[in-house]
């Protein structure tokens, strides 16, 4: 037992290696991250970040400092979901979803490595560990790689370890998607899983004739095939299109979650803890999945989320995401034969170089 | 024609003259008021605005000033639905609702407030005017005032000329409401137009509990019995419970009013234009409540609001909110026997004082 002494947030502009591409959210050169650092009256510290694409990071952290550190004061650092439901009702007011639930992810994953690190366990064996080894795939963002370099990125992905591989789709003529996806299908062979993320680019109808066309290439899923909301659209698309659909990554509520299984939305729920309320939310969306009888993936901050899904029966392949962070990481994740491993480190064991990211402060 | 050249945010905490209660936020003393000004290239500007209950401004506010003003400057003013979809897909990730949409709205209200000054026209005529004379309620924000102030208060409400007033609902005991409300429905009359808010407060089974025990005092409508994305239970509410159902102030996207119309869950669709995505939202929402044949009311930011209900066919009552800005206006709304009248200044005539609102800068 003890109290939360401080929260810090900041903000940094984190570069990538190489420019990344999609059908909406068009070339990516960095992505914001907002950590945050819990410590408790004991001088026990927590980690927890979150991120954007393009945009967005200064509220998330305006959201966190301004208001969440002194409402969180003083309060008692185990009562994790009380926390939560703290922050969730003090900026419910123009909320209720949307970028507060990433800041209430931030803070959330910090209090949860702060559990670990009391504890000296590793979060997946908080979480009631499943299986320390998780199936992961390389999350390609190649909209705009020429088809030999998408090849090689392959061939790429397949030496570091990965056994799954996803590509981008969405272009603005489909029969150029449907020469990529069938080159590599091709180049991987018939067995390999190789899923497709339209990045919501495509009307229902649309993705249904998409979905259609790209049937020969038998992809494992097709991922945001239209809005995120247009649950009616996606369910279309696995049931007209032959396909089944991955989605998640902007959906930011458990209820969200609920609704997008409920109307036969989705194959693969896929959040992302970073923003769908923290390790307390992910969970509860496994829980959600395994009682609709779904599989459950993952988007984004692969590092954070191999704890939750090795604490996960119906966990499937976990995205190691574009997003890295491995350039100010003590211990990147390792992938080996396609499985990545949940560290043995107290908390989720991930130790960010503060020192490195001082410059990049926006 | 004309491109933006600047867009500048500012954020207050602005007092209210009285502490306010209801059953979910607690008690009020103040509110967190962010102002756009936004500037075309030939010097003429528009004013937007919005605000939060507690907390969440410090976000909306970078929202807008840290992203919104880079995007938009040198882009064309006139071209609002474009300059909002910018907007919308900019902060997307993370967002898609939430903050996001009251930073897009208050953007949005300047752009629609330079255009109508530009053209020397009041908003309620750009957008196709109705009736000028718009009715109004008194909102009262009184869960903890004792029954002989509350009484006090709608004698006085009266005596400002509103002539339908709402009192707050949602206290720990049920027959504490059911007795205020029929105190109330007893000093007004048989056929004053009353309704009743409880914020929230409770659970499908107890909203419907409720319904059936108010049921004598005949309220003119019941207001977000439960959370606002129980669209099942606020059904519940009308058809079980047998009272209209009154919600929209925690609604943020067209996308959330067109399934509440479509799930029954509502009588009285009440968008608050500072929060559901601007005047450019708020009147698609009335145009999708004629569609379901529903009137609209209002929340919040009646000065602002008063030309888009002005305009609207389907137009009820028009919430006068607590959160008044009267101290600051040079021309505060006027209500005279039950109605307000939409101004004929250019824009929607709404000038903040800026100099008084200086010292209030948190
Ligand atoms: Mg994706
Ligand atoms: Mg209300």
């Amino acid at each position: 037992m003890a109290a939360i002494e401080s929260v810090k947030a900041d903000l940094y502009r984190v570069p990538l290696a190489s420019a990344l591409t999609d059908s909406t959210h068009g070339q990516m050169v960095d992505f914001e991250l907002i950590t945050v650092r819990v410590r408790d009256s004991d001088g026990a510290e927590g980690l927890g970040y979150t991120y954007t694409v393009h945009a967005g990071g200064a509220a998330v952290h305006a959201m966190v400092q301004r208001y969440f550190a002194e409402l969180l004061r003083g309060r008692e650092a185990d009562e994790i979901e009380h926390r939560w439901q703290d922050m969730w009702w003090a900026l419910h007011y123009a909320g209720r979803g949307g970028h507060v639930t990433s800041a209430i992810s931030a803070v959330d994953i910090a209090l949860w490595d702060l559990r670990g690190r009391r504890a000296e366990l590793p979060l997946w064996r908080i979480f009631g560990g499943y299986d320390p080894q998780v199936p992961v795939y390389a999350g390609g963002i190649d909209l705009e790689l020429p088809l030999p370099d998408l090849l090689a990125q392959a061939d790429s992905f397949q030496e570091h370890g990965f056994r799954a591989i996803k590509m981008k789709v969405g272009r603005p003529d489909l029969r150029e998607d449907v020469e990529r996806v069938a080159a590599m299908r091709e180049h991987l062979g018939a067995t390999f899983p190789l899923m497709a993320d339209a990045n919501m680019k495509w009307t229902a109808d649309q993705a249904v004739r998409a979905a259609r066309a790209l049937s020969e290439s038998d992809l494992f899923w097709l991922e945001e095939p239209t809005v995120p909301e247009d649950f009616a659209g996606h369910a279309r698309v696995r049931h007209e299109g032959g396909v089944p659909v991955a989605s998640g990554e902007n959906l930011h509520t458990l209820e969200e979650f609920q609704r997008a299984m409920s109307a036969s939305a989705v194959s693969f729920p896929e959040p992302d803890v970073s923003n769908c309320g923290g390790y307390t939310v992910f969970r509860k969306i496994c829980a959600l999945a395994e009682a609709h009888h779904l599989p459950v993936t993952s988007h984004g901050v692969h590092d954070l989320t191999v704890h939750a899904l090795a604490a996960a029966p119906n966990r499937t392949y976990m995205e190691a995401h574009g997003f890295g962070l491995d350039a100010y990481l003590a211990r990147p994740l390792h992938v080996e034969n396609g499985f990545a491993r949940a560290p043995e480190l107290p908390g989720h064991g991930v130790d960010l170089d503060f020192d490195r990211l001082e410059s990049l402060r926006p």
